[in-house]
């Protein structure tokens, strides 16, 4: 009997009719004669309804309490979703991360899964039940509960996937696969049928959301093979994400991030020690941060400007509040309404070419650029978030020739 | 420092203000200078809003599984409350029962605490913080998640603070104490000063909805004073609950439980071991009956007739026919329009009068009884649901000049 792991997404479960369809296909996997583990997300606005509670009790809560409180959202759609498994007929149990033996680092709101304790797990399926496992979700060793940020439950997915040493990871959500680009927005995007863990790893942090980034990191370090498909359509092959190499240049997609800020640090001394202490208070806070550019001022200042996730805003300027001193800057500046937008694809940056073509497009449409980024495999700009969607379009067409999605 | 234990109720939870004010009454008694736990229960809806989730998937959901929906009810209300401490500038933390150390019996749905481990607890008060401990619930030796039944917080509220040696368990709920009757039906019920744990112990098994009966059961056994009073209303003294002893006959209180049922096996074969089948397979399936009674026939078959919770009546009757060739009964006759009435007091059925009293008031309005059952301190009856409240109104007044509320 074979493994299979598959996790479902907050909107494919978000209704009680929902959650039936849904264990109707689990049930399905079940009849071919396979173990199944299914790593399920909170139900539609379950996790959102939260916090809007937590705000009304607390502008501010503790990450640890909040954690506490989001983590109930999976635990509802777990139970649910084996209670409706059973009414199919079928053996299942749905298990909390304390069961599940899901440990994380000591972080609240952003932890990382540092072991899986499969014993419990093992021993349902051993009794052929289908199990259930909250996503999203661990316990730290303090015994608390933690969450993996946004988009967690594709992480818990891969992890589980690679602890109990399945071939594939499936990911259900509401879109079949990876597109040139986000399918909402470009009516001609193409699907891709595989892509690699460095191009998707690129497109997830960039903002493509079908994927939680850290999950495309895990996937690849244990070459844990993912395939995204639709929980609606199952007439699509969807797409395989792996360990695939392409050899010549290839365009891939096109990605806009809308959920980052910018924040400037004006008129820091230029003395050595600065940009360290920085960033290393910013890491120390577990804050990420994206793109770096110092501007060097020839009167002895400087100004560093960075981008975070917008979540990470408010937190990232009480921290700079605090230090103020040690930093000795002149002011700082944010603007949130900024996207990224990014062009991937393997070795697109060792070819001119696409760089010049898409600045051309862009200047075309007078869009004007803040920052720039580059690595191997992507090109990727700061602009004004309200002429983002256009440039999205504009480039979509201009290089709509040029992608290859095998 | 002294330790303060406090359990909340629902309703005194139900909406992030009402959160937001209980908040500020603990903070005030933080202040005092006591080590403070809450345990709390699901605001408001929250456990039949899931139980609605629930039917919704499956109209007989696992028990196992009902009890991991379920248990997400407090988990949210212990994380707001703590958060809403936080707030007020008070240290605070929220622990589930995995956390807080409470293991129960392996039922669900019905389960016992079997123990308490208060490590973490008493780390947290030892660091001087608010904890925040969610009700009504465990976990077994299997580590899955398990409920105490309907009003369990108050069992766990009583559990920890023997637990923890507390001097008092204080429970606030929606009215500020034990009264003659329930006051929201009967204008002119008085409210005890004291009452002992068994009258108390009659009164909440009798459907006096203030208190769990088995909080009673188990205040009693390591003799732990309960204060009830009232959330909203602080200027009441509220009811102690304690080793009260009151040599005189007196008569405490009348009580009504509509949440009952009736069921009658009608044409047993009148031969040793039938009651004893019956009531064994009742007991190995944890479903409660309270009253019994056997009607001798003198065709060699008996009726056998008693009266569980309404909430068992369906398992009740299922697990009746699936005995139906062993037992050879001729049918099975079952009623949900029946409530038990009860007057409660000590030495009262020493006393033939207050019984004599007791049915002259119910004849004279012309209702039927059903059944009757005593004991020391209180005389029951079953009678027609629409008829309950004229009953205890007429009670009650007829007895006014009787009780004895110290």
């Amino acid at each position: 009997m074979s493994i299979v792991v598959q996790k479902y997404g907050g909107s494919s479960l978000s209704s009680p009719e929902k959650i039936k369809k849904i264990a109707d296909q689990i049930v399905l996997r079940k009849k071919d004669g396979n173990k199944i583990v299914v790593i399920a997300s909170a139900m539609g606005d379950t996790t959102n309804n939260l916090l809007n509670l937590a705000t009304q009790v607390n502008n501010t809560p503790s990450k640890r309490e909040l954690d506490m409180l989001l983590t109930t959202g999976e635990q509802i759609s777990v139970s649910l979703l084996a209670m409706a498994i059973e009414n199919l007929g079928f053996d299942s149990v749905s298990l909390n991360s304390f069961q599940s033996g899901i440990e994380t680092t000591g972080y609240y709101a952003k932890s990382k899964i540092s072991e899986i304790n499969t014993t419990r797990i093992n021993k349902e399926l051993d009794k052929n039940k289908i199990v259930i496992i909250t996503g999203f979700q661990g316990y730290n060793k303090e015994f608390d509960l933690t969450t993996l940020g946004r988009g967690g439950s594709d992480t818990t997915a891969v992890a589980i996937a690679i602890a109990l040493n399945a071939k594939l990871c499936e990911i259900y959500t509401d879109v079949d696969g990876i597109y040139t680009a986000d399918p909402r927005f470009i009516k001609n995007a193409k699907r891709h049928n595989t892509i690699s863990y460095d191009e998707m790893l690129e497109l997830s942090r960039l903002g493509a959301s079908v994927m939680h980034a850290r999950s495309i990191e895990l996937a690849r370090k244990y070459n844990m093979i993912i395939k995204v498909s639709s929980s609606l359509d199952n007439t699509s092959s969807g797409t395989m994400i792996g360990g695939f190499n392409v050899e010549k240049v290839c365009l891939r997609g096109l990605s806009v991030d809308h959920q980052i800020a910018k924040i400037s640090v004006i008129g820091v001394p230029d003395k050595p020690g600065i940009a360290h202490l920085l960033f290393y208070e910013i890491h120390k806070n577990n804050i990420s941060i994206d793109m770096i550019i110092q501007n060097v001022n020839y009167n002895g200042l400087n100004d560093i400007t960075f981008t975070v996730s917008e979540n990470d805003l408010n937190e990232a300027n009480l921290l700079l509040k605090s230090l103020s001193q040690s930093l000795n800057y002149k002011e700082i500046k944010w603007d949130k309404d900024v996207s990224k937008l990014s062009i991937v694809g393997t070795g697109i940056m060792g070819q001119g070419e696409i760089a010049a073509k898409f600045f051309k497009i862009l200047s075309d449409l007078s869009i004007n650029v803040d920052m720039i980024s580059t690595s191997d495999i992507k090109l990727s700009v700061i602009l004004d978030k309200s002429k983002s969607i256009d440039a999205l379009e504009a480039l979509h067409l201009g290089f709509s020739n040029d992608f290859y999605t095998d």
